[in-house]
Parts: structure tokens; sequence; C-alpha cells
């Protein structure tokens, strides 16, 4: 396959949008197209979850070209649960891969204020097996509770560990104005505190409010091209040019219990071990990361299952601090899920947008010095269907 | 990019099936591994459109590739609205283009019977323009009314025509027994006889019941793969090689209205266009086609715009017989949407299955002789987002 190469980059705040699904992902696709310095591409892919549910829209992807004017390229919608983004990224590549293109704009959106928190999470318990566990009331956060249980007891990890995950992912969400909860947590404020209580619920123990992603509206969206018209753009931009190095995914059982060891996230580990062999690279090559932190016991898992750290230490590097801006392995600069923001359809691409910005030099206040290899793990289900991404400053 | 052939093809029946949608995913795939002699594959595609809101299952993909046990095998939910299917295989060409993968599996599927027709109709009009279509109640048999309407004062199309698709097709799915309305009809029971007022309501004038396809649910699967594994498969099999030769994607305008002729269907026209540019073939080489007929009258103006027929002929065509089986070009020989069914998400890949069979020659009693080249129209939206497909017999 010939080389794959970013181009350029958008993203819209993930917050509350009170403008339509398509629009959440018309605009971000704007600012990537101004970002490369070009006004059209040879295809579109959308990613996409909830539009047919909760926004009364399906066909968005020839509602997005409508929105940008670009008749009569092609588009499609792509969906992977919340790693329809990063599949979505995956799809292009193959495409421009392929020959048949050499430009493709990936935008990834969605819109969940239409409908309360109930319905949102009956909306994403759709992902979960409908006959094993969605029609006994199995929702993703009580998986992610019984997971994390599971996995505090084997390897010692404690409810401190899961809000220093919290309380880093915050922090880095404050110096990123596109982030859904920009606001600073403290352990004495979330756990230890008079208030900690009253402030921090339990939602799924030992899983509780600060835990948990918000449920965002947003959009984010990168182009892909080949080699030859990277680089024609870096020429005219300056920008330094961005390798889609590898991509790697992975399936695993989609009822959980029936996973021989069910705090294994199987998918996760083979669908990184692949983008990492595609990219020929190796975790200790990675400088920053973002993992898909919907619950925060998943950051930590993640870390370990995609190779930064040996399985069951994942935690003691978040301790020592290696997990930080600052530290060995930056993880979730952008504030990951947890305070950038959880809009299902566009978080594989917001990944991948952190990233290419950390690659550039481009992140101001949470730039990691030096930052030339990126990765992105992005989940979907739970742990079902897991996509992992590789980029290369050149 | 590399040549990409066609070596397992599988269906369900186009019916009221009460398994579920993952199943419906599952089974057509079965048959068609079955049917290329292989037992995995190296990536899957499902495409399906209303998963998310008429079955409660997102995710799709990921759960059909658990009820295939094909682990850890990656896959995708690919959604164009009613053309998925064929979106999903053009993907499927590409992944294998690009050379990452040999072999992929394209499944689609649809489960509509857990809806009423009120509701399906909603659920179908959710693909119109949310602003300045669905808003104002426009729904997609009104979008087809409004249509034939013009396309039949414009050049002379009767309603006696439009029952001439209805009789045809209903003729073929007679031969077919996956096909859901296995129903003879005739001109004296839909149109002249005493009980035809009865018989053939209006849905929306000039459209009737008989003008309109079924709401169905079924699956329909495909097998793409390298010459390479083709070549392999064919020696194993006994089975002549198909190729996909080429495939064309074009959109168009959101509304209807905002077209500068709404009569024209653009995209069909480019789509079919850029499909024979790719397949170095002219509409003239073809054998036999399956339009998208979801309404009668689109039968006839497709087969103008592929390039068939000259624009406003395609009824005269008809009325000589040319389009049935045994005449010069035979349309929808399977039925088509109009009598083997609709079942959104299955319908392209089942316009695939049928043009697979006719040139294997398997096609039964209504095998079309000789039959080399085939085509396929899959019409997303009203109009908007089309996909065409060319395949040949080597």
């Amino acid at each position: 396959m010939r080389d794959i190469y970013v181009i350029g980059t958008g993203i819209t705040s993930f917050t509350r949008l009170e403008y339509p699904l398509a629009e959440i992902a018309a605009y971000p696709a704007v600012a990537a197209l101004r970002d490369a310095g070009i006004d059209k591409v040879d295809h579109i892919y959308v990613s996409n979850m909830g539009g047919g549910r909760v926004n009364h829209q399906t066909g968005l992807a020839s509602a997005v070209v409508d929105h940008l004017s670009m008749f009569p390229v092609g588009a499609e919608t792509i969906e992977n649960g919340p790693a329809s983004g990063a599949s979505a990224i995956k799809t292009a590549a193959m495409a421009i891969g392929s020959g048949m293109f050499e430009t493709v704009l990936v935008t990834g959106a969605e819109r969940m204020n239409e409908v309360n928190a109930l319905d949102a999470t009956d909306f994403v318990a759709s992902l979960s097996h409908p006959l094993a566990e969605a029609i006994y009331g199995v929702t993703l956060p009580s998986l992610a509770g019984m997971f994390a249980r599971l996995y505090m007891h084997k390897y010692g990890v404690t409810e401190r560990h899961l809000a220093m995950v919290a309380i880093k992912n915050h922090a880095n969400a404050c110096l990123n104005q596109f982030a859904h909860v920009q606001t600073k947590i403290t352990m004495e404020g979330i756990l230890d505190g008079k208030e900690a209580a009253t402030n921090n619920p339990p939602i799924a123990l030992p899983l509780r409010f600060f835990d948990v992603c918000p449920v965002s509206d947003g959009g984010a969206a990168v182009i892909l091209a080949s080699a030859e018209v990277a680089k024609d753009v870096a020429k005219k931009t300056g920008k330094p040019l961005v390798k889609l190095a590898g991509f790697g995914q992975a399936t695993d059982t989609h009822a959980v219990h029936e996973r021989e060891d069910p705090t294994s996230l199987t998918a996760v580990k083979i669908a990184a071990a692949n983008a990492f062999k595609m990219a020929k690279l190796a975790p200790k090559d990675v400088s920053v990361a973002e993992l898909h932190d919907a619950f925060t016991i998943l950051e930590i898992a993640e870390s370990e299952e995609v190779g930064f750290f040996e399985r069951g230490k994942g935690h003691l590097a978040l301790e020592r601090g290696e997990t930080q801006i600052g530290g060995k392995l930056p993880i979730n600069t952008s504030g990951g899920l947890k305070a950038r923001g959880h809009a299902v359809g566009a978080t594989g691409v917001a990944q991948a947008h952190e990233i290419i910005l950390q690659l550039r030099g481009e992140a101001g206040k949470r730039q990691v010095k030096d930052a030339k290899v990126g990765f992105t793990c992005n989940f979907g289900g739970f742990g079902n269907n897991v996509v992992c991404l590789a980029f290369v400053r050149e």
C-alpha cells in the first residue's frame, strides 16, 4: 500500500451544540480544508453512530456533501460504535492506498443533546449484546463498573488511581479551548474532602461521577492524502508532514462474559500490535498518545494493553506522573474522552486531531516537547472492536 | 488498483424474518462462505441503515463477527441509505485494491418488521432534507409521486407503463424463490378490471400500491477477493470467474427542489458513466441489469440515465418487451425492489447477488442466455447518492 499523509485537521468545541448534525460534521470539515489550503477532496467518509436513532437523520454522508457543496463527490457513513472515527480514518487510508483517490476527507460528528441522560445511556447500550446483555439492563457504565472492580482487585488499583486519571485529564482539558469540561478538579474535591461524596456520587461502583466521560456534541475532521499531494500541500502551508504510518484493528466477543479473562482487553492488544507492526514502530517510540478513557479505568488498562507499561503496572506509571504533560509519555493531552468530551462518532477523529497538532508543534500550552510519534486507541463497544492508529512526523 | 473478483454470494428470503438483525446479516454470509468454499475472510463490511433506529442495535458489524466467530477480524458498518449495499461493495473493493486484504466479506441486512408502515415511512423520510423536506411531511413516496407526475407529463409516460414495470417484475419474482412478492399481477387486475381500484389504491398519485416496493426484511452477502485468491477458488469450485470490473458513485443536492431539472437523475448518470469508464465498457455491452425500482417510475428513468435507452424513450423499450427476460436487455430479473423486495441495507448486495448468479449461469428459470456483462444501480436518498457496479464473466 502506498504511503498516507494527513494534510488538514479541524474540530468544533465538544459541548452542547445548537446546530443540526450535518453542520456539526460540516464545520470541522471546512476548518480542515482551510488548514490544508484546498477547497475540494476526492471522497468523503463521515463517522457517526446516532444519526438515525437520535437525530432522525440517515444518509448523513450525503447531507454533508450537500452542506459542503461538493457534488458529485461520493460519500458514505462509517459506523463502528465509539470507534467509528478511527474506523473511518482507516477506511480512508485504504481508499487512497488503492490508488482510487488522492485526497479523502474524514469528518466525525455526534449530536446527543436531543436525548436526556437516560435515553443516551439506553442508546449507547444498543452496543452491548442484545440477547445476553442489553435485555437484562446491562449498560456500558455497568460493564465498566464490573471491569473496574475485577481489575482493581487483581492489580491493586485503588479509587485514588482512578481519580488521578480524572484529575490529570481535567487539568489537560483546561489547556484546550475546545474541551467540554474545562474544570480543574482535585483529590480533596472528589475523594478526600467533606464535599467529595456530594461532588462525586456513585454511577456504577467503584466508578463515580468523575470516572465517567460526559455526553458531548461535537465534530472533528482530518484530510488524508497521497504522498505526492501531501508534499505539495506542505510546501504551500509550511507545516510539517505527518504520516499515518500504521493502523490496526481487532474484534472480540460481543458479550463480555464470554471472554476467558474479562480483565483482558484482547482486541486492544491485537489492534495496537497490528498498528505498530505496520508502522515499523514499538510502544517505546511513542511520544504522545490519546487513549479511549470513556471510563478512567480504561486509560490505565489500555496503557498496558497497547504496550506502554507492563500488565498491572499502568497505575504505578500514572502515580509517578509519567503520563502527565512533561512526563515520559503524556496520555490524553487533549483532556481525553473524560474531559475533552466524547461525541461518539467524532471521538476517534478528535483523537487523531490532537495527535496531529502535537506532532506539528501546534498544541499550544499543552504541547509535548519534540513529539515525533503519536498513537491513538479508539475503543468500540466494550472492547469488542478496537482501532489503533500510529502517526509519525517526518 | 489491482483487479477485484467475486468468489462467493448468498442471500436470505426477502420477507418477514423472525430472527434478530445480526443473524439476518450472518446467514447469507455463511451461504457466501460456503459458496466460495472458505471459512474465513480478512475483513468484513456490513451494510445496514436502520439498526440503531429500528432494532436497538448499533455496532452491528462487531455483532456479525461474533455470530460468525471470526475474531479478531476487523469490521465496520457502511451506511448510505438505500445505497448502503453497493457502497459497502465499493469500499471492500478498494480495501482489497489497496493490498491490505485478500478477501473481504460484504453482508447487507435490514429488519423492518419491528415497525409499522407509518413508522417505516417516517424512518425512510429521515433520508430527505430535515429542514427543507422532512419537516414539511415530505416522504420518499411523495417525492417519487411528484417526480413521476413531471416525468410522465414531459415524456408521455402513462400509468400503463408504470404498471408494465410492476407486471414484469412480479413475473420475474415468481421465478425467484427468495423474492418477497411471488404473485403474478395483470393489467386487468391492477388497472383495467372492475376490482382494479380496490386492488391498487393510490399511495402518492400517480403512484399506486403496485408502483411501490414492499418493506422487506432480508440479507444478502458477497465475498470479494484478489485475482490470486479468486483463481484459486475457481479452480476448486469449478465456477466461472466474475470480476467487479468497475464502480462509480455520485452525489446530488439533498433537497430535490434545488435541482435544475427535477426530472434529471444526475447522480445516476454520473455514477453509471464512472462505472462504465472504470470497467472500459459501454451501456450497449450489458447483458443483464438490476436497477433500483423502489418506485416503478425509477426503473424507467434509470434505464435512460445509465445509458441503456435515450432520454424519454425508456418506456417505449419497456413496451416493446426489451427489458423482459428474453428481451434485448433484461432488467430486474430478480423481481427488483418492486417484487424481490427492498430490505434497505441489503438491497445493493442483493442486486449484485442476482448479477453474479446470472453471469455464472446459475439463475435457473430466470436465466438470461449467455449473460456476460452485468450492471447494478443502487439509488440512495431520492437520488442524492448513487452507486453503480459493473461485473464481467471472464
